[in-house]
């Protein structure tokens, strides 16, 4: 069994975040012997400017 | 003290997430013994495609 | 799908915790039609002194 | 390393939760002695409704 | 409302992890405007060794 | 910026959860072209018999 959650910041299309869950499942798969099926991935978008380093606001898009 | 935290792919009015909230705290309640006020749930609703199962992206609406 | 996460102090028995992961997953089930299989619950215990309400933490036993 | 994720009801502007995350940073940097850096906060926009507090939904505009 | 989940690394004593809860919720009050009890804060200790940076786990007691 | 977290059944060595950590955040470089210092793993060990599926605990070890 494995739960995967992973936090990135929004704007990611369908594409890109399906190749991420699957590389993510891949990588608990091979490394713990897990049976594909108990590997579940969930992808957290977090929107712009809800994430900070250090106290300051992290944005992709800085002019919105 | 409890906090519940459930993940589920959105697209449920709010009739049903709120007896989803009252069944939750219910379960608590009931088995623990807790008092209603410090059982406390979040539904975490998440996007369509956003998760996965043996990484394949699980959609509600194939077709959006 | 429904993964569930419940923040409880620890100290609670095997039988007590089995209890409450059936009845919330009966709570799901029942409420959004999920099927058994797609409700994975997970019981996260917290050390005691690890919560706080209102800046206080909390103890279940106060003289360790 | 510190990793900070809070769970607030949508709505807030970007001034108040730029503000939020720099004091919760202040809070852990102050506390632990952590490097600023090694500081990450994430909010959390819960929707309206997608919160219960003993079961009863939270609305924080009861009349959308 | 407002929970707050902080993860760090596993040793600090509850002195120290009080400050912090104390500090945390000062933080969420003062910025929000949120009533105290409504703020809830968990410490999620970390084991040693269970969390990367870059790929790398992270030890604060290199030699246990 | 991709925060990771990944719960398992507690009881792999530290080997094992530092090449599941570094292969996690491999995928998340290739995937997102992130930068290999922005990308966080967390292991949270979860306790035998504190998961369940379809209501169900899983135990690793059945006879502790």
């Amino acid at each position: 069994m494995a739960i995967v959650t992973i936090s990135i910041l929004e704007g990611r299309d369908h594409a890109t975040k399906a190749r991420l869950m699957q590389r993510l499942t891949d990588a608990v798969v091979e490394t713990l012997g897990a049976e594909p099926r108990q590997v579940r991935v969930l992808v957290n978008e977090v929107r712009d400017g809800d994430y900070a380093v250090g106290g300051t606001p992290v944005f992709l898009n800085p002019d919105p």
